[in-house]
Formats: C-alpha cells, sequence, structure tokens
C-alpha cells in the first residue's frame, strides 16, 4: 500500500514524514494559524497566471488577456497578485468589485459579470468606472444604456450568448446549453435581436461577444466547438447588421486535477490549438481574428490551495465503516454535500505512512450529508493528528458559511518560504456585530 | 387557473392584490428593509413552541421538555422568545452556545451536541455551565471527564447512540442509521461499552441516552419504532449494569409542509402517540417511565419564516423553458442546490393572481444550479416585483454564505403588527473587516 498521492508538485514531504506546503512545515503552521486554516500557495498563483498570459501572448492577436474570476476565491490579497501579473479580473457582484477596488485593483480591468444586476448594481458598477459590463439580458442592456446615458459615459460591453454547447460535464457546472439561466441563445435567434438592439442604444459600445460553456474541460475541442458557433454568429452579424466583434470572451472552464485519476491540464498547449481552430475559421470567413479574452479561475487557484484540519474522533462502526470526523467540513468546504465533489485527502501528521486506513471524512456540523469524502485512504489518523485536503484553493474559501454557527477558517497565504494573515480568522463577536 | 397557494394560515392576500404576512404589507417591508429579506413571525414560532410544551407536559412524565434546535436558525433574538417558552435549547458549537449566553439565555438551559467537539469546544461548554452535554463518541467522552474533573464539576450527560432505523426519508438528513458518523451505535454492541465507560467516570453523570432518527417525519411511528429500540437498549443496561436511565431525548425530526402536497404535521398527536407507545413499553418492562426531550428545529422556525426578493429579468429561451432571476438565491438558501428542496413561490406583488406563468427562479449567482424552484407556477411577474418564497426559516439564514461576494440579507421579526428588524443587512465592510 503506497503512501497518500502528493498530487500538486509544490508538496512534498518533510524529514518527520510531515506534509510540507511550498517549502513548510504543515503541522507548524496549523501549529501557528490554528485550524481549520486555508493555505494559498501564491507562487502557484502565479505560475498558473503566467501560464495563460503567455499563451494568449504568443498565439492570440495583441490585447489579448486573461481575467482571473474573481468567484472562485476572492478577497482583497489576491488582487495585487492578479494586477502583478498583467491579468484583469472577472467580477460578479457589487461586493467583488468592492474587495477589488479596496486592494487597489483599477476598475477600467474588470469585466463585470451577472445574470441579475440589479439597478443599483449597474450604477455602482458605471460609477466606479468599470471598464467592461458583461451584458446578460435586453433587461439589464435598458438599464445600463439609460444609466451610462445619465452620466454622459459610453459603457463598453460584451452580450452574453449560448451556444448551446453541451461539453459533458456535470449539470451544475454546465452554463452553454441553450436552456440556460445566462446569456441569450444564438439558436433561437434571441441573440440576433439583442445584439441588434445594443447596437441602437447610444450610451453602449459593444465590443463582442461572450460566452461560456461549462467547467472542469480539459481539453481544447469543446472549446472550438464554441468558436466554430460563435464565429458563426459573428459572421452572419456582420452581413445582416454590418457589426464586427473585437473581441471574443470564450469564459472560463479549464480544468483542474481534485485526484491522482484526473488528467492534467495542459493550458498552453489548449490555448495554442484554440488559436488555430479561431484563426482558421477566420481565415475562411474572411473575419478579422478578434482579441480573445478567457476568465480562469479555477485553474488559477484550486490546485495553490490545501485546507488543514485538526483529527476529532476516529470512529470505527464495527461491520461497517470508519469515520475520522474533523474541526471543518461543510461550513469550509461545501463541494462534497453540493456536488459529491472528489478531494485527495492527506494525513499530514503522517504523509509518508502507508494510506492503508479507509474511512470517511465528516465535518463537524450536526447534518449526515457534512462529508469531505467518502471511503478513501489514509494514513490512520489519531485524535489531534493534521488532516490535509488537497485543492480546495477554489469554491472553498469563497463558498463558505456560518452553518451551526461555525466561524470562517483563516486564510493564509504562503510565498517564498514566508507565511502571511491574509485573512484572520471569524469571530462570534463578527457574527454577532450584525445582531440587534 | 388558480392563485398560487398561501399555505400558511398567517399569509394572507391585501387590499391590492398583494401578499400580507402575518399582517403587514410584504411589498412595504421590501421597500423599507431593503431585498433579500428574511421575515420571522414571531407569534408563530411561539405556538408552536407552546404546542411542544403543552403535549409535553400533558403526556409525558414531569421534567419533559423540548429543547429547541438552534441550527436550524441561530441569531440572537430568537432566544428571548425561547426561553420565554419555557424552552431550552439545543446548540451543537461554541458558535451556538455564545449567541445564547449573548442573548442572556441561561447556560443550564442548553444542551451541547456535536460529533467532533474539540477539547476547545468542551472547555469553553464546561467552563459557561452548560447544562447537558450530548456525548457522541468515547473519546469525547474521555476528554469531557477529564476538563470537568479538572474544574471540579460532574457534568451531566445524556449519550448519543444510533438505533439503526431508516426513516425512509432522504439519506442526507437521516442520522439514524448505525452507518452514521453520529453517536455509538446499539447493534454492534459499542454502545454498552459506552455506557459502562461513562458510568466509570468520576466527573460524568450519564442521566441518559439521546438519539435522533433523521428529519422531515410527520407520523410518530417512527418516533415509536425509536422507543423500542432505545427501550430494549435500557432494560438490557438496567439488566446488566444496573443503570436507569431518567430521561430519553428522541431528538428532533418532524416534518414542516414546504408545498401544499406535503402533509400538515400534528404535534400534539404525534406526542400523545409516542407517549402512550412509551407508557406502554415501560410499564410491560416494569421500568419508570423516563423524561421525555425533544429538539424540534425546523417544526419551530420553518413556517414562520419566509424571503423576499426582487424580480430581475424574466427571460424566456423559446422552445425551453422561462427563467425569473432574483436578487438572491443559493447565497441565501442553499436548500435546492444542496438537495433538491421543494418550495411554494408566491409573486407578492399580484399574489391574488392566476398563477399562470411556468419558470424556474434562478438566483444571481454565476453558477447554473443557483436555483430555487424548478418548473413552478406563479403570477406572471414583471422586473421590480417582490417575489416570496415560503417557509425559509429553517436552515436560510443558518447556511447563508457570502457566495459570489454576494452579501447577507437582514432578518427582520414580526410580532403583534409590527415589524423589527433583528440581524441587520451585511456589508462589504463587515466582509472586508477580516482582510488584511
Amino acid at each position: 500500500m503506497p503512501a497518500s498521492p502528493l498530487i500538486y508538485d509544490k508538496l512534498s514531504l518533510g524529514d518527520r514524514g510531515q506534509l510540507m506546503f511550498a517549502g513548510l512545515d504543515t503541522l507548524e503552521l496549523a501549529e501557528e494559524f490554528g485550524t481549520p486554516l486555508y493555505l494559498l500557495d501564491e507562487d502557484r498563483v502565479r505560475e498558473r497566471c503566467r501560464s495563460y498570459q503567455e499563451a494568449l501572448a504568443w498565439h492570440m492577436p495583441e490585447g489579448s488577456r486573461a481575467y482571473y474570476a474573481s468567484k472562485a476565491l476572492c478577497f482583497k490579497g489576491i488582487y495585487p497578485i492578479i494586477a502583478d501579473e498583467g491579468m484583469g479580473a472577472d467580477v460578479v457582484s457589487p461586493g467583488e468589485i468592492a474587495t477589488a477596488l479596496a486592494a487597489g485593483f483599477p476598475a477600467s480591468d474588470l469585466c463585470f459579470h451577472g445574470t441579475n444586476k440589479t439597478v443599483a448594481d449597474i450604477a455602482y458598477g458605471v460609477g466606479q468606472g468599470v471598464g467592461l459590463f458583461v451584458v446578460d439580458n435586453p433587461s439589464e442592456l435598458a438599464d445600463l444604456n439609460c444609466m451610462a446615458a445619465s452620466v454622459g459615459v459610453v459603457q463598453r460591453v460584451l452580450l452574453r450568448v449560448t451556444v448551446g454547447l453541451d461539453p459533458h460535464t456535470f449539470a451544475a457546472v454546465n452554463t452553454g446549453r441553450v436552456d440556460s439561466q445566462f446569456g441569450v441563445p444564438i439558436e433561437t435567434g434571441q441573440a440576433a435581436a439583442f445584439l441588434k438592439d445594443a447596437l441602437a442604444c447610444e450610451a453602449i459600445e459593444v465590443v463582442g461577444f461572450h460566452s461560456h460553456i461549462g467547467s472542469q474541460i480539459f481539453d481544447a475541442s469543446s472549446f472550438c466547438d464554441q468558436v466554430d458557433i460563435l464565429l458563426a454568429f459573428a459572421l452572419r452579424m456582420r452581413d445582416e447588421l454590418g457589426y464586427v466583434a473585437e473581441i471574443f470572451n470564450l469564459g472560463g472552464g479549464f480544468g483542474v486535477p481534485y485526484t491522482q485519476d484526473d488528467p492534467e491540464l495542459d493550458i498552453a498547449g489548449n490555448i495554442a490549438l484554440i488559436a488555430e481552430h479561431l484563426k482558421a475559421g477566420c481565415a475562411a470567413g474572411d473575419y478579422s481574428v478578434p482579441k480573445v479574452f478567457l476568465e480562469p479561475g479555477r485553474s488559477i487557484v484550486a490546485d495553490a490551495g490545501i485546507t488543514l484540519y485538526t483529527a476529532g474522533g476516529v470512529k470505527t462502526i464495527e461491520g461497517y465503516r470508519s469515520y475520522v470526523t474533523v474541526d471543518g467540513g461543510m461550513t469550509d468546504n461545501p463541494r462534497y454535500a453540493l456536488y459529491k465533489s472528489p478531494y485527495t485527502v492527506v494525513n499530514a501528521s503522517n504523509a509518508g505512512d502507508d494510506a492503508d486506513f479507509e474511512c470517511t471524512i465528516a465535518g463537524r456540523c450536526c447534518e449526515s450529508g457534512d462529508r469531505i469524502a467518502e471511503d478513501i485512504r489514509i494514513a490512520r489518523p489519531q485524535r489531534g493528528d493534521i488532516i490535509a485536503v488537497l485543492g480546495t484553493g477554489a469554491y472553498n474559501f469563497a463558498m463558505s458559511s456560518n452553518y451551526n454557527r461555525v466561524l470562517r477558517p483563516a486564510l493564509v497565504v504562503v510565498s517564498g518560504g514566508k507565511a502571511r494573515l491574509a485573512v484572520r480568522r471569524q469571530t462570534i463577536d463578527d457574527l454577532l456585530a450584525l445582531e440587534m
């Protein structure tokens, strides 16, 4: 029986068999900052940013750019990193905009998404000078035009269209089908009417199209299909309306391995294939190759993050199975409860030992569904051992709750062998501060 | 086509066809407090508390009592109501304990649950004088005994045992099976050993047993089966160890109707049936009838709560379906995303109109799974209408998150025709206060 796989290259074994994260001892980090604890490897985040930026610069027209999808992990400390790497940021709410701005991120580099921007949201975005709106629907278009006109600006926008693709991924993260709450479908003719309306808006400048086909996609073929449909639409709009898109925003969706069974993603190779496909299509249609925007979130931060817990009881139900309870769970990582998302779990206290203890990792909530992983194998834990869950950088901190009045963990960023507190642990006083 | 069913008796139609909640105009409440907005009907909560307390007083031995399961809805303002109605409170974390204590709730009336109480949790509970611990497992027992001894107290406890019942409810809320992270199973013999160990602890007084069989149960039969198994165990423990339980805590689990297809729960009738069953069993076994504790949470608050949203776009995907987006969603009510839990939705702006518009209610998050209800019928909405989701008093505020950096709604309590702010709306400054 081998040890648990340390599936990310910034993880290693220390001299006492403990798990090391970006060169630091996880047991010492747990001791210093407490558990549960989110850890994020800044250097890994930067590597991922560069993979996108460099491949886009190499293969796509000048001005192509990656926008970090903030919803994967939004806290002030991420934005200086993103800005430093030359990326824009995709934001989906006034909360995300305000967080980015509080960190000094330029409003002009923000791309504002959302299927239901309220009038207040629109006013806030326009007022703050958000560079680009992704307009989801005709109601938003009308409100945005009205708002922009009232303050005397012309707002640059992308129109969100749905291409009707099913990239064979999980339904809850599949947004490219025609039957979707997001965007306006090409297939039904509604997207053409949407563009026509947008072009008639005096305070709107349509700079291109946005579509997003889903999540956890590991190869370029779905994106090439997406490009085909977008380009066919663009060609038709050129012929019918004389409109030429400057930008194609292909959304996010590149996958991340969560277990050793998942493939590794080749970001540069996939971008190269998409670029080749796009250029061939544009040449065939005599269309000027648009700039390409991508919106990676998960693939920027997921494998840069791990979560540390302290093991509570180890409970063996004779004839059934064993449970290892941890001091967090669905409150800091609801993805197993929501989607049965698989994770790799390691006993950080004995990461080099044989992973021969089959168990289910349960959280501390009074809810049966509070699980992190079921029927996995780790090195046999004792009460007090540090348990690490790998690949938690995306959609963990972002989706965390105070269910059972459990407080949010701290988030510590590690870079160059140094750890710094980026988000402090929540206190009960933080919660009670909102209560009368 | 009839209007949407106002399935709870505190809901009615106003003179302009708008939805009234506990006598107040929901459109005015939305205007005054903003949306999304949680509303809670205090008088309804009190009625439900009395149903339990009166039925327990009538049918069960003196000292029987209901403990409000805080995890369903925990905020300071609930505890004065619970205390006033003579109930105890079941708490599952230091956060819940602290909230109750901050509201002046007596520590002696708290019953402390949890499958993974850390040493710090145990120290906190003992230190605050929590009346009753529900000890989940042998590790906790050892730590609790040690902690109580060290401060010179004898801690009253119930032992959590699993009776191995499947009440045929949804797996994620089914905790009574033998294969569970909660408690210690009777079937395997582990519960008997657990009791023996507990009786040997010098700083522990075992006052009885606790078990919880699941959620959304509408009739007494599962509880009668539970009583049978608990009583058989208790009789055996009397014979083998000379131990007689003073208290049976049967947990929670009484159901609540979420749609008009669900049955109405008869709290008093069910308690009467359980009491009759328990008394007969005790008489047959010559066992002194134990006090019965119940832990209702959902059935105290669920149908006392509604959530108000503002409708954003109404999007019809021709040939497929229509989406109505609201300004909240899985961030304030993750139960559809988690369990596909059904809810009744009403267009509060036109609650008396025919519910003839078939649609899916989508939230504002950039996530396909952000839905509140699918393929339901409401009166046709326009952008700006107030949309009410009924029966959201339990596990909505409690499970809310800041996903997409969406801020938590305010919670307003209504009583005697007056509305008061109980939890203010979260601000971005609240979130940023934790960040470096």
